[in-house]
């Protein structure tokens, strides 16, 4: 055993049980901490963040880093110990040429930022978020400035924050084709948008019964009980505390059959990723998915590959209808295939359909690069996005709320991160792709049984934890790079078939 | 400001986040955790817990400390800096004379004899947990003999550390005066069993309904939902992660009305103490209760005094009688207080009624003291128990598991604990009596107004935290300190009246 990354171990243990307590902190604030808690335990938050930081980054972890650096060392060291010291290199390129006093105050920002954002939406007034927003916007600049690397540009350093693998060049490709392909698909089937009856997802569906059968589909689909919980929050969200203890909420809207679903297979997508990150792993800094990307493919994977296929509902429709007799035993599973998959163009990503979701991603990346090019300003954004809005979706905000307000990333300074939800999508597809030509994919959905299927992801994706990156999953798994032309054909055939367009030649 | 204490401050800081935190997972393990989820979680509570001695316990803090006994010092102290710096010096008393390789050893071994204790208690096998409260006693023995002062027993080392104002002699005294009076009180109630009809208790009672109804009750009391929440859990308990985050348990037992009600009126009276502790204490060494006695007065306050009282009934038996019309409809108020209070022999303390649970303590206190002085070998234990169960109830437990298995405390090192429990009800019964000489208590209660009882609690005894000790607050409200005639007149008048026995001339 290497004797420097033997030193390290206790700094990483400390940080690991730092965080590890932050994140069920945030599990208990989202899910059950009373309201007036927030004062007092943020001050309980801010010494684990300090903590946090101190035990990574500090002289002798820093002198530790280095001389793990040398080619000696190096050798000497396991793959997955390897994997480990580039995660904490990065830590340190990411925040060591900050200077502390700069990101202290930068996350103080946030947090009264994230504030006034929510109020503003609330009130939907852009005027009493814009400031805040500019000062955020004026800090990720300044950082990203402080990391930039020759030829680099500074929106590239943030993007690179989230996935090694994408650069500028491979989204604006990536997004280039989604534009050309999926825009005039989204025109014509909005042109269609009365051949598929979806009123019976707005009847009124029991919520203790819909709880009942979230739970059913979470462990249909392999969530592991006793390795994970339930619980109910505003937005759904998954959570771990390490491989086996992995949370996801939902919440429940009684006029609406769909939502809770659909979010529930979301994230027991995420949880089974994080159940199965291997033993090895779990409680290190590679304990966790290889990207934001990768985690979301698993997720939208079950959520949309699987979870609103004909084939996922075939054994288990009737149990539904058994659930809800009244609303649904005139409902057939054609019927209701075709209702969630019902695409149109829409306002708010997080309640958009597969086809119109990744058009409000290509929004919020152009807007993004514009910022970080100085090509708009604060107050011009709002008419930029609504102008977005209308050249690609065909419908314009009717205010700032449906509009530039919806989304919380930008209020605690996530720029950077929103592509990593489309390349969920399009990884999700690649993958999809090869395992239909390597196993009997729909048959072992038409029988119920989802044991290979997830056993193939375990082995060939969850188990590495982050120790192999974006692109090397992909690689090892499909053959080759990211590439996002499965996605793209993968949406217009089923789109094209759902809605029976015609088909180009 | 004093600029020593002003320098300690940062280790205070620190130490609190690490036993909030330490605090939250505790909550989290037992009301909702998943059951794998435990090895991996126990290494975080490791590395806090270890961090929590480390931010308390180091040459600086020690360093610090020593310039703070000063005279001068002392003088610029405000006298909640004094009470926070006299209980940092009794940590540093408790622990600085242990060995830290025996107190990681002692650590080790409670977690391991706590789970024997659980499996010999469900086996109902006293010696295969023998060996282990063996090796605790002997690391008892041997702490207590680092620590122990001229002329102390080591037993009293112990006690010491659950409340500082209570010695054998103290103890010896109380308990005696109980037991003269309560035993015989106790054999003349166990001929009159039949004259109390309490089987309406037993009947099926919908859970969902108990639950809604304890939340009622809690509310009924005072407990502020915007401050705290209740979980459930297999025993019910408080904790707290400040005074503005308290949380209490429950379970529901369908055969049973009376389990969550009153353990639910315990747990919040244990709440309202932790909530109305002054904001300039809280997540401070003095914001928690004066002792473990003082805590369990206020919970017994309100779930004895308070809580089995006809007063407290009259404006809300009603509503629970609608909410079990089948079960209640003929079972009248009195006969229901009769029920509630019904008073007999009994072998497991956590069941007890108000009566017999002195009893209970005297039994552990009793056997504690003889384990100390080397008057008992371990294997002698479950005989002595059982004799002390026939001696002073008049039954034999019919086997180790309700007999000396029962309690948690031992298999964790927890002696000295139990003469809380007793103390708390004294005290709880001291302040009643004097609270009826200043205030029309038992009108409000009639009148369901619990603000002006709940409101001269906090100010006379809450908001004090730790600041005082048990006598201080009993001298500053009562007038006198700790007296435990209160206790004994109080249930000698409740329960002669109760059972229409005749009383002594």
């Amino acid at each position: 055993m290497n004797k420097n990354f033997e030193k390290l171990k206790p700094y990483l243990e400390k940080a690991m049980a730092f965080e590890t307590a932050r994140n069920l902190f945030e599990w208990d604030d989202q899910t059950q901490a009373p309201i007036e808690a927030a004062d007092y335990t943020s001050k309980v938050n801010g010494i684990l963040a300090d903590e946090y930081m101190k035990s990574l980054i500090n002289d002798d972890v820093r002198s530790i880093l280095k001389k793990l650096q040398d080619d000696k060392e190096q050798e000497s060291l396991s793959d997955t110990e390897k994997a480990i010291i580039k995660e904490l290199k990065k830590t340190y390129d990411q925040l060591e040429s900050i200077p502390p006093k700069e990101y202290r105050e930068f996350n103080e920002l946030t947090l009264v930022s994230n504030r006034k954002w929510a109020k503003a939406r609330k009130d939907n007034n852009y005027d009493d978020f814009a400031p805040y927003l500019e000062k955020i916007i004026q800090y990720k600049k300044k950082f990203a400035k402080y990391r930039v690397k020759k030829n680099q540009k500074p929106y590239e350093v943030l993007l690179s924050d989230f996935d090694e693998c994408f650069e500028i060049q491979d989204l604006d490709l990536f997004f280039h084709k989604i534009k050309e392909e999926i825009i005039p698909l989204l025109k014509e089937i909005s042109k269609k948008a009365d051949t598929i009856d979806k009123s019976y997802n707005y009847l009124n569906y029991d919520i203790d019964k819909q709880r009942e059968f979230c739970r059913y589909l979470c462990g249909y689909i392999g969530f592991d009980f006793n390795r994970g919980v339930i619980g109910e929050s505003a937005h759904p969200f998954t959570l771990q505390l390490h491989n086996h203890d992995v949370r996801i909420t939902d919440r429940y809207i009684e006029d609406n059959l769909e939502s809770a679903m659909f979010s529930i297979i979301h994230e027991a997508g995420h949880a089974l990723y994080e159940m199965n990150i291997d033993d090895s792993l779990t409680q290190t800094l590679v304990g966790g998915g290889a990207s934001m990307g990768m985690h979301e493919s698993q997720s939208r994977f079950f959520e949309n590959i699987i979870g609103r296929s004909k084939e996922f509902w075939e054994p288990i429709y009737s149990k539904l209808v058994d659930t809800y007799p009244d609303n649904l035993k005139n409902i057939s599973l054609d019927h209701f295939i075709n209702g969630i998959n019902k695409a149109a163009p829409s306002l708010i990503r997080t309640e958009a359909d597969e086809l119109s979701y990744p058009i409000h991603i290509i929004i919020r990346y152009e807007i993004e690069k514009m910022i970080f090019d100085n090509e708009v300003s604060i107050k011009e954004l709002p008419e930029v996005w609504n102008k977005k809005y209308q050249d690609y979706m065909g419908i314009t905000p009717p205010d700032d709320a449906q509009g530039i307000l919806q989304d919380t990333h930008w209020s605690y300074g996530e720029f950077g991160y929103f592509p990593s939800y489309a390349i969920g999508s399009a990884v999700a597809s690649q993958i999809h792709a090869h395992m239909k030509d390597i196993m009997p994919f729909d048959e072992y959905l038409k029988g119920g049984n989802l044991t290979p299927i997830r056993e193939y992801l375990r082995d060939s994706i969850h188990k590495y934890g982050a120790t192999k990156n974006t692109n090397q999953i992909l690689k090892d798994v499909t053959g080759e790079e990211f590439n996002a032309d499965y996605y793209v054909k993968y949406l217009k055939d089923k789109y094209t078939k759902l809605y029976n367009l015609e088909v180009e030649k």
